[in-house]
């Protein structure tokens, strides 16, 4: 936050995820994690509550990702077209991040703890896009269904991508996701 | 657990929904939740691991309802139509519960640590669906699809039954989700 310390809040959370990734997330203590760093443990605890909550990133940035996104989906897009925009562009910032999200994810597999901080950040997501869509103008029981099913979609995509080979997009990846929910759908009606 | 104590868990369960709707789930201790049914706080961490678990029912019974469900849908239905078995056999015991569903929403609605445990409730139901639909030979990628997609179905549709007007039936809002899910999903495909 100061500028004398440039990148404090990025310089932390990569070296939280060194740390985790070598010692284990239990082993590891704020006071190494701000060493690292090259930074204070004030600082840290300027930009995050606790040991867990550097390893979840900027909320406001996410919220102002999805809020965008599904703003600018074009006027026409179906309720699942605007949470494929959604979706797909905190996708494409996963993307760029390949390494980071699988180090940050085999940290979390580790950790039960860790698995219900990420269960609610998925809980919040949807409920984020459900409000998203509402102002959208789309109905209030389609916009709870679309979303909270596009967050299950994109679980889904996330867990093959991250488990996947190198050369997997994961943007396509979730696309690919919602054309099999569609055939899937389709196929529920057919019984 | 002894005979000496019949039906102990239900009565357990049943003192514990009372006190947390009466004074909050804070205020209470296990002692007198143990003390309103009748019986010893050692009885009580016999079956219960803590005051929040008293609120998460019968795990065993989850699983074989789901299991039974799923086995007993017919051979040919599709993935979603195995899921649709599941969530209604899991919606129609709900139903017959509707009142303690009820009360049992409105405590966990005040405290996010038992909204925390309901998260990973229905991350482990997810899971163990993909599991069940595996075993009927759903491919991999389409079981956690329909899995994760169900279990939002179920969210969407629960929330609905739980707030709307008591002539609702659980078991016929969630097939009317699917429905809803089929048609939104058909949409996505027409952009």
């Amino acid at each position: 936050m100061g500028r004398w310390e440039p990148n404090a809040r990025g310089r932390l959370e990569e070296a939280a995820l060194e740390l985790y990734s070598e010692r284990g997330f239990e082993q590891t203590t704020v006071a190494q994690i701000a060493e690292r760093a090259g930074l204070t443990e004030r600082t840290y605890f300027r930009h995050f509550a606790d040991k867990r909550e550097v390893l979840f990133g900027f909320p406001g940035q996410l919220h102002a990702g999805i809020t965008e996104a599904v703003a600018s989906a074009p006027a026409d897009a179906s309720a699942l077209g605007a949470v494929e925009a959604a979706l797909t562009a905190m996708g494409a910032v996963l993307q760029e991040r390949r390494e980071k999200a699988r180090k940050r994810q085999a940290v979390i597999d580790e950790n039960p703890e860790l698995q219900e901080r990420e269960l609610i950040k998925m809980a919040t997501m949807a409920a984020l896009l459900t409000e998203t869509l509402r102002a959208r103008g789309i109905a209030d029981s389609a916009a709870a269904l679309a979303a909270e099913t596009g967050i299950a979609v994109f679980k889904v995509a996330f867990e093959r991508w991250i488990q996947g080979p190198d050369r997997l997009d994961l943007p396509t990846m979730i696309r690919e996701a919602l054309e099999e929910l569609q055939s899937l759908a389709a196929d529920y009606g057919t019984r």
